[in-house]
């Protein structure tokens, strides 16, 4: 049984970021935990059509467990205190195998803190560190390549169709850029080596991973 | 079954870098070559024993194939289009499902070299890539630690100690560097969840890993 | 008037990496230079059809000259006495206000090379110096976006299918990263603003521009 | 007719930067805002004479507009919602279609800190952005280099010489660091070339540029 | 007669990193000092007993002051004005020659923050800064490597002693961390031209050295 | 005794990187030897008057061995075997305590040739290893400042002028860069705190620097 956790600042980013490995994840028989740090929405009473939008599409995703703080968006940089106290917190709770998170150069300050503040606690207590890439991040350089099928995509799909408070999730764009981006960083020998049905990918940069002598070599090598 | 080919440029590289690791392969069922660029010495007929010593110590560390280039020692640099178009047939032969090799900022030019000039193969023919430690790497950072036990690092000196023409090789430092440098990366909180066993480590920069949706995740996450 | 000049490693390099844009150079006036180094195949017989290819593609967009040197190909790295001769001829004799060639940390070794030695030249021959995209580069980060008509994308694609000795080169799958690459680097309320027709993009990493106070700013700032 | 927004932490910090390069954007006919986020003064009633100061310098230059905000000066790191929101504010009020600010490797923490905030704000409202090299920038690497006049320097020396109440800016330093900077960078083969009317620089690094094919390209290329 | 200042977040950080360091300087007649920026604990009263541990450890090393400020542990991202303020004051009162901190990608939040502010005041306002390697950074290239002796290191061995409060220092691994560290960066041929009693390794990351042609070059070269 | 080695590509690299420090090491005592790779010169007949150039600026500078390989000008790429070669026959002759050369990001490729061969030779056969600043280097980030004397910087020009073949050396730029180019890195109160007579900089960037607690502390710190 696997730990998975995801901390991220905004609802919809964890879904936009790596939704397609959420229901892999939680399909394979790991417990997925989604931290959402703040419910991103200028008034008071927006927070919580939020949530159930979230909750809804952890649902469809397979999460086992969708929480929330309350960090005033767009002013993380001036709760990194909050920020980090909550941290431990849920990091201790969750005694996650792998965290997952932000990139740190994304582009978005806030995506940015989050990733600071989750990188520092996941490193001194969770074994393993991932970022996943979200649209806009300067700097992302992929060592991790998560190839995903048209079953996911479409799980994936669904859980993004659960925001519809934000009306600027194209997701079409999602969809296209997810069956191309890798077209970039590997070369077309390998594509076609690919099992046929895996046309959509999910990027991630992996910050750090401990293997085991005691366990036996996973399939990717 | 999984294929693992590992390029260094002289004997005994790989086993410095990562004897634990292929020990640990192969007593997983994986079936690891091992691919020497020159036997790194300056009289020709100081070759054959050479080549004898590896082959020994790949028979220690359960290597199904340890094969061999001529590339004249510290002279890569001259002679990187007979390097490039051995590298295409071992990799087109072997058809691994990772590659392992040095890192590109390893102090050592041949092995430099050979780092670029297997990473630009392995990129285009195989799934995944991943960088040893050398001592004397300039700017290594490592982004997967294996944890080893004590069984296995026998194996490592035991493999070691097969290079008896090296008279520089102080194997006494390479076991105390390997269970020690993870403490300058991983936090000791980390480190005290390590199965007690676990003692030994092997530092890695994972450049590329494709996962698929196909098969389950892998235990670390 | 402006000169351009274009130094790749093989033919289609230029076409895949920037064809809108020289395209739209070519019908704004400029006079564009194309200088492929090999001709890239193994058979010696096969070199004048592909020559014929880059021909055909070059009078589609517009290229003023397209020529060639005869590095063979894959063996870059022993020949860069030779590739370093010729862009001194090659670049004295264009005069160009703007070089463009590989981006450094292309996964080619050619392509690195190439990209190593016209930089080493244009930066003591040439104002400008600019890095395009090419597939599976590595650590390239974009400061230059070239948005681009689906006129020009037509011309590019037309440019392409000259091609036709290339049965690896996949259409399809450049025009699919060409319509939302930029979406991974760009936020959408910028993307928004675009006009509607320019649905297409080309990246590169300006090196250097030099910018005179006796002209006029430029349009785009 | 083009917008041009600029945004410093201090009074001078635009003047020095790019002295040169808002007097030429004014004379060719762009709308140049300048905005600073702090008046950088300890007693509540300096901050008149340096607004003061800057609005005479931005009439020598031909600033349109020269705005303030009232941060509280070394405090930064403790107002940055403040500065994000004043940020978005002006930003869409200026529409620009260039911004430019301090380097983020500044080795001033105010300065740093306006870098991240503009750099955040203005990659989702700008199409263009733009770091300019302070004195005292780490790891500043030029991309475009601009070649000003004796003219257009002499304006910058008048603009600095407004700023009366700053003892410590020694103009002779900047006017001889603005002869010979670019030196450093450009070979003296490129420099030879330029008009030599062009005798000094001031440098920057391009960090987007969205160029359009429904525009001529540029002189520069 | 020199005077050295370091600046760290916690006791005992100053210590790990250059126990060594600081006894050598002492020993040759600098004035060291150094400043503690939290005694790091959570309950108010647990603050007397740390600071009387680094008191005891400052005598046992020659450290000529030890002073602290009462930043809140875990915090200091919300208090970077008050610390930036106290840097002022002591750097200006200390007028050191050289100042030493954590390295700026240091995985702790509070080392990084003290990393950023340190080095934002050193730099204008003392000649030479220097980084020293916490356990736990994340990209630290050492350039500077200070080989001590047995005597400094029981020095620092029993200066760790004192901080009997903290359960968690693992002496013994400081110890075989030093004594093999400088062995990854390193080449056997020069490690066995070392003194033999040079037998362990600080590490450091000059940032700024600034030798003056009126002093006579040092030993080192 | 300190023993200095310096290798350079070209005549007069040393003397334009490093002519002052040059000076300043021979009449403290150091002995100095530069070795130089090429002479730099298309015509056979050229290479002698050039030779005789770099003793005559060596006798000027205190230089103690002049020495010199036939490595063919602007073809280091294709003999970088007889480089390495070469390199570790004068650095195990010379016995260095350091070592000197060009930056690794210099834009000329034969400077960027001989930085590799060297740094890899450097580091396994002397303690410490420094690059100097080359006009047109590409990303150089100065971590050591030595400040000259008038008296320096004469004894610099007097050698430069030795160089009588050289028409391109515009000995004036050289003086202007190395009268203001440090005040583009340290903050105007560190300048204010010079010895008056220290109005000349170069610039290099410290690799290695391996310091004893044998010795005691330098007076820089």
């Amino acid at each position: 049984m696997k730990n998975v956790l995801i901390v991220v600042a905004h609802p919809d980013d964890a879904e936009i970021g790596m939704g397609m490995r959420i229901a892999w994840y939680a399909r394979n028989g790991a417990r997925v935990r989604v931290h959402c740090l703040t419910t991103g929405t200028p008034e008071q009473d927006g927070a919580q059509p939020r949530r159930q939008e979230c909750l809804s599409a952890g649902l469809l995703l397979g999460v086992d467990r969708y929480t929330f703080s309350e960090i005033p968006d767009t002013r993380f940089t001036e709760h990194r205190g909050s920020i980090n106290a909550e941290l431990f917190t849920i990091i201790r709770e969750a005694v996650p195998d792998v965290v997952y998170t932000h990139f740190p150069g994304d582009q978005h300050i806030d995506h940015a803190i989050t990733s600071q503040e989750v990188t520092a606690v996941a490193l001194r207590e969770a074994m393993n560190l991932c970022y996943f890439r979200s649209p806009y991040s300067t700097g992302f350089e992929p060592n991790l390549f998560f190839m995903g099928t048209q079953i996911l995509m479409e799980a994936k799909m669904q859980a993004l169709s659960c925001f519809s408070s934000q009306k600027q999730l194209d997701m079409e764009v999602f969809r296209r850029i997810a069956s191309v981006a890798h077209r970039q960083h590997v070369h077309h020998r390998i594509v076609e080596r690919f099992a046929p049905e895996l046309e959509y990918v999910e990027m991630f940069q992996s910050a750090r991973r401990i293997e085991s002598a005691i366990e036996a070599p996973s399939m990717e090598g």
